[in-house]
Parts: structure tokens; C-alpha cells; sequence
């Protein structure tokens, strides 16, 4: 047997801790050599002889077999992978910001110098969704990929409609029990589910596509008087992260959507997340799991680092196939857009109007909306924006419409 | 690039066909040198030229990289199995009354032949379970795991409840629409899921236990009665595998179970299968899809033959670390048990009585049996036999209380 391989990890946030608590606690024939840190004074219940301030005492440490990187800067991690690369050192990382937005750099790095990057832990914390689309779903033909891809805007829902509290009361609660970052933007404005959008369908679809060009609607309009109509509709409210093919393109959005009670994605509540994934022999699949903590995402840290020691290696397999595929940048969204009197929105500004009624002060439209109207719209703070439930997509090449039910 | 790896398989029935028509039309480096089948006059849509009915035509061909045994007899697939490890051939196999018979011998010969076996496919058709159970649970340790494991008898509890039928007509419109089998005993009493059971816990916990030591009840003395029942306390009856730690014991069953409506497991119906993981880690995990089928479960095949081909092998890394567990032969059950008057059953048949009820000719009583006293009573074919919700199992010794709660 040889010797323990040897790991240097950049980061030792809230996942960090759970990583390196797991890791040493498994009988897992690999031991941490190096810690990198920004502040190592900072009370922690680590090894202090491990911690270092400075990463080349990981990149240059020519006995360091694997790097794990775990911090929260994206610019600074890109560096750090590109970096690790170079030294043909696997990498292990949860930056899903980082990959998101340089995914298909990646992609040909880990070609260029033939050494492996995982990231299981960037997209919903414990599911292993990453893992089973290369390895289980890599050769069906997927339909539609689609989920609750944050925890905290679950949670935050799922209070609001439960307990019927207005989205910032329930936000500051949810920030004072560390369910939320100080600083929530990225999580309630629905670019963190984008951000795990994008690297899913690089694995179920094969196209690389930067998160500037998906839309993503957040949570943080949602009112009272929304809840109330979903409830009317025999539905909740879920922030929905789907990608889906139609003919040869490519839909994916992050949007609030009515979401039937009795279906699968409406239980999955608090911090909860979960995936659906429907492909043409496989047909639907649905898995369910915490979408975030320091134990549930260390340990698929941990297991991403025992795969890499092993040699397991991303294929890929549908970026092989995926020459016709492109992204949709028009069509149509059946939405649903509350505002109180006065913004100025008719139902000409739809491209199919359906109808719409009045409460108080509020109003609702429904109806299909261009997708540039929708991007127009979404920039809007005084508009919430949720699509309807069913059928809320189609091409407007073809008018063909494709169902986007939900299990 | 090396050529493509040549595969050998055994049998042509519903998973071979689905797998054999995904293989060619998969580019998955791989390609089909022989089938040997019993029948080689049947019809098939296969390339006539790869027929054999010799199995030294696969077992003794040196260019055979790959064995995928897709057979209904268990005890020639042993057989196979056996000799394949000897010729250093990587075996793929979804039969899953062989595996759960030998699975420690398995265990052995892979090491003894340094050749891996895979069997995605044996337990819960196209869900990822034991995939996830080596590669993303590995270093977890697990609390429990449970779910519907059989499709045919999920179909028919489902058609039982939701159209108030009994369930012979069930079983036998089954058996004409090709959800159940010709002979369904192996599904409707119980055996098959206890199959996939013994084989799951092996993986979650690292114990191999032949099903001869497992209790299994079956769905075919469910009547209207028990369905009532059922409704009246706001549940569902769902053929349930489980298996679960009790301090340093594993207690595990196959038995219909009261499950409460608002659970997810509730919520699988006809032909689905779900999995539910439970992990100090990892919390709360869940994995539905179909539990059977020649394309979900020729897919989950197709998926194994990949990874044996890039060398994947199952680590058993939980069988490293079970020398203190044992599997659970005493303790008490929490029951309800139904059968018409005269039956002799009594209040004093149960360690603890907790009471009972008189619905016409019906009587239904509650309470904690003993293990041996249930083995006994699930033999008499005029008792229905409901395991009852939540808290449903105390060791004898200690009297502990364990929650076996559902999701």
C-alpha cells in the first residue's frame, strides 16, 4: 500500500470545516498537509501547524497530490484552479460562481494538462446530481432538468407561505438563524440557482452557456397578494431553476413558478433542494436532499476527493454530442405580473394576453410575454413576476409547445 | 485510441433487448461480439451473426473484454458469474436473487480475481442507489435506509387503493398488461424487494445477510378492510424495504406498511420506486424514478458496462468498518393484524397490546409482537399483516426506542 495522499485546501469557511472534520475523521487513506488562509488568527479547532497564509506552500509543494479549494473569492479560486492545473494537480472545488462563469475554460484546462477538476458540491449542496448525470443519465437522451436549486429562498418561501410573513421580515429572521448571507443578493435574486443552472447543463445537455445569459427572476417581490392567488390556483410558489430542450435549442431560466400542491417539488420545503430529471429511456427521476450546510456539503467534498484520488475524471459525454444544440434567446413565457395601480403595464404589452384581475391595489396580469419583454420587466422592482404553471414556454419560430410540468 | 472493448452477454429478454438497443445506439467505445441465448430461433431484432447458445462461445473468447449476464436463472447466472471472475472478465449483472444468495462469496472472488462486478441494475431499476451508496455515502455513516422497492406490488397497491379494487382482479389485469408476472409470487410475497434489501445493506452498512434471515410480508392478503383502516388514519398502504441501525444492530424488513398521506413516499405510486437515505452527514436524502422496464434498466446496465470498462469497481468501503454490527434476530414489532372471526388470534398474543377493532366480520388488533411470533403469523395465509406507523421496532434487550419515521 502506499503512503497517504496528500491534500492542501484553500479555505476554512463553513464548508471548509465540515470538509476537514469528515476527512478526519474517515478511514480514508488521505491526510491534510497544508491549509490556506486569509486571517490565521482566527480561533479554530484545527491543527495550527497546518494553516498558512501563503498558496504557493500548496502549489509548490511538490508532495501535494490533490488541491481543495473552498473559499468564497470566484476571481481569486479561478486563479488558484488554473494554477493547480498547471502543476497536474487535481482539483476539488464547490465555487459555483467560478465555474459558472468559466465552465467551458475549464472544461479544455482539464484537457490541456490531463488532470481532473470535481465539483459535486456546487450545485445543490448534498444531492449528487453532478455525479449521476455523467455517470447514470450520460447516455439517455435528457428532456428536462429542472429543481429547487437554493436553500435559502426555500426557506424563506416556505415561511412566507407557511406563516404568512412578508418576504423582509422573513429574510432577517432567516439572515439572524445563518439560514441567509448578510449580504443576500445572490440567493434571493436567483443568480446562486443560476449560477448551479449553468454547470447542470453543461452535464445534462453538453452546452457551455455564461449565466449573463439566462434569465433569472428572484424572490424578493413575491407579496401577500401572490401567495393568495397561488393558493386560489390550488398551488405554492417555488424558485425553479429548469433547463429544457425543445427541438434543437436549449430553454433554461431561474423564475418563481406556480407550483401544484400535489406535485413532488411542492413539498420539498425549508432548506430542503431537489432535482427532477426526465430523459427518454430513464424517464422521470427525482432526487431530494439539503441543499446546503457545513457536514451535508463537506461530505460530498470528501467524496469528490476520494473519487479524484481514485482517478475519477469528468467525461463529459454530452458536450461530444451537442454540436446542434443551441441556447434560446427569443420565445415566449406564460407569466403571471403583479403590480400595484399605476405602473403602466396593459395587456398590450402581451404578445398572447389571457387575463388578468384586480385586489385592492393589486393587480394581475397573465398572459405570454417575449422573452425581452420579460428581461425588461424582471429589472423592475416594483413588478413580481412568476410563471404559470404547465405549458409556459414555446419558440416562437414554431409555436410548437412543449410541456414543462413538474413531477 | 485503442479499439472498442467487446462485450459478451447472456440473455435477450425484456433488460437484455432494452440494453442491446441502447449499446448500439449509444457511441459508448463498446461493441456486442456475442449473445448467447437459450432460444436462438426466437425472433428478435438482433444481428442473427452474434447468436450463440454456447456459453464458451463468450466465456472462452480471449477478445471478450466484458461479461453482462442478463439472465432469469439465478443459478447458471452464479455459475457465469464464477467463471467469468476466473477468466479475469469484469461481469455486469442485474440479477438480483443471485446476488442477494451469494453476495459475501461475490465479495470474495472480486478480490480472489482482482475482477470487479457492478449490479446497478438489480436494485430499484433505473435509481442510482447503489452507485450513490459507494461513491457518495462512503464516508457517511448511515442511520437508515428505506423505500418501495418493487413496482409491480407498488402498481397494484396503488390500482388497490385508488380504485377500490381487490386484489386478485388487480393482480390479474396486471398480468395482462405486463406489470406483473406470469408467476407473481416472488413480487406480490415479498421476495423480490427482500432480494434488493439484502443487497442495499451491504453497501449502507456494511453486512452481508442472506434473505433467508429477513422477514418478508407480502401485499396479496390486503383487503378493503386494511385500505379503510388505513384511510380512516390519514395513510396509505406501501410495501416497505427497510433497513436501519439500532445502536450496534441492523434491523431490517420487507413488509406493507401504514404510511402517512402527507409523506413522500406516499406520493410514489404504480410503477415508481423510491429510496430514501438517511445519514448523520448527509441528513435526509431521496431518490425516486421507475423501478423497472427494459430501456430505464437496459440504461442503468449501459451505464454499469461504461464504468467496468474505464475500470470502475466497487470499494464496499462500509464492510471495512461493520466488525461490531450484527443483524437484528429478536425485538418486538409495532402491527396491526387483520383476519376475519375465528381466527384465534387474542390480545394476549402480544407482548404489549394496544387494541383492536370489529369492522362486520373484520377484526383488526394493534400492538407489539415478537419477531418470531410475526414469523409465525406471516406464514398463516388467512392474516393480513400491516406494520404500523412511525415508532414500529424495540430491541428486546434494550428496550430503546428507535424511530423508523418516513420522509
Amino acid at each position: 500500500m502506499s503512503g497517504k495522499k496528500k491534500i492542501g485546501l484553500f479555505g476554512l469557511g463553513c464548508v471548509g470545516q465540515g470538509f476537514y472534520s469528515l476527512l478526519t475523521q474517515a478511514n480514508a487513506n488521505l491526510e491534510i498537509k497544508k491549509i490556506v488562509v486569509k486571517n490565521p488568527n482566527k480561533q479554530r479547532s484545527v491543527d495550527q501547524s497546518l494553516l498558512s497564509v501563503s498558496p504557493e506552500d500548496i502549489l509548490n509543494d511538490p508532495e501535494i497530490d490533490i488541491v481543495v479549494e473552498l473559499i468564497d473569492d470566484s476571481k481569486f479560486a479561478f486563479e488558484l484552479l488554473k494554477k493547480s492545473l498547471e502543476k497536474k494537480k487535481p482539483l476539488v472545488t464547490a465555487n459555483k460562481k467560478m465555474l459558472a462563469e468559466h465552465l467551458e475554460e475549464i472544461f479544455w484546462l482539464q484537457k490541456r494538462y490531463n488532470t481532473p477538476v470535481l465539483y459535486e458540491g456546487a450545485v445543490c449542496g448534498s444531492i449528487p446530481i453532478i455525479r449521476n448525470l455523467e455517470k447514470h443519465y450520460a447516455f439517455d437522451e435528457l428532456h428536462r432538468v429542472e429543481g429547487i436549486f437554493n436553500g435559502s429562498t426555500n426557506y424563506i418561501l416556505t415561511k412566507m407561505i407557511e406563516e404568512k410573513k412578508d418576504f423582509a421580515s422573513v429574510l432577517a429572521e432567516a439572515q439572524r438563524l445563518g439560514f441567509a448571507e448578510s449580504d443576500p443578493t445572490l440567493d434571493v435574486k436567483g443568480f446562486d440557482p443560476k449560477f448551479k443552472l449553468a454547470i447542470t447543463m453543461a452535464h445534462a445537455f453538453g452546452i457551455f452557456i455564461h449565466p449573463n445569459q439566462i434569465v433569472n427572476i428572484g424572490v424578493d417581490k413575491i407579496t401577500e397578494h401572490d401567495i393568495r392567488y397561488a393558493r386560489q390556483q390550488g398551488c405554492t410558489i417555488k424558485l425553479i431553476a429548469k433547463a429544457e430542450r425543445v427541438g434543437d435549442q436549449i430553454v433554461g431560466f431561474v423564475a418563481p413558478q406556480f407550483v401544484p400542491l400535489e406535485s413532488s417539488l411542492a413539498n420539498i420545503k425549508n432548506e430542503y433542494n431537489a432535482v427532477s430529471v426526465t430523459g427518454a429511456s430513464t424517464g422521470l427521476q427525482f432526487l431530494a436532499g439539503k441543499g446546503a450546510g457545513s457536514l451535508p456539503t463537506g461530505l460530498v467534498v470528501l467524496s469528490d476527493v476520494v473519487a479524484i484520488s481514485q482517478g475519477d475524471l469528468y467525461s463529459y459525454e454530452k458536450v461530444r454530442h451537442a454540436d446542434n444544440l443551441s441556447f434560446a434567446n427569443e420565445g415566449l413565457i406564460n407569466i403571471c405580473v403583479s403590480f400595484r395601480e399605476g405602473e403602466g403595464i396593459r395587456p398590450a404589452d402581451f404578445v398572447e394576453f389571457i387575463g388578468g384581475y384586480q385586489a385592492g391595489a393589486f393587480q394581475s396580469l397573465n398572459g405570454w410575454v417575449s422573452l425581452k419583454k420579460l428581461s425588461n420587466w424582471s429589472d423592475r422592482d416594483s413588478l413580481s413576476i412568476i410563471f404559470n404553471t404547465g405549458v409556459n414556454y414555446k419558440t416562437t419560430r414554431s409555436e410548437k409547445k412543449q410541456e414543462l410540468t413538474l413531477v
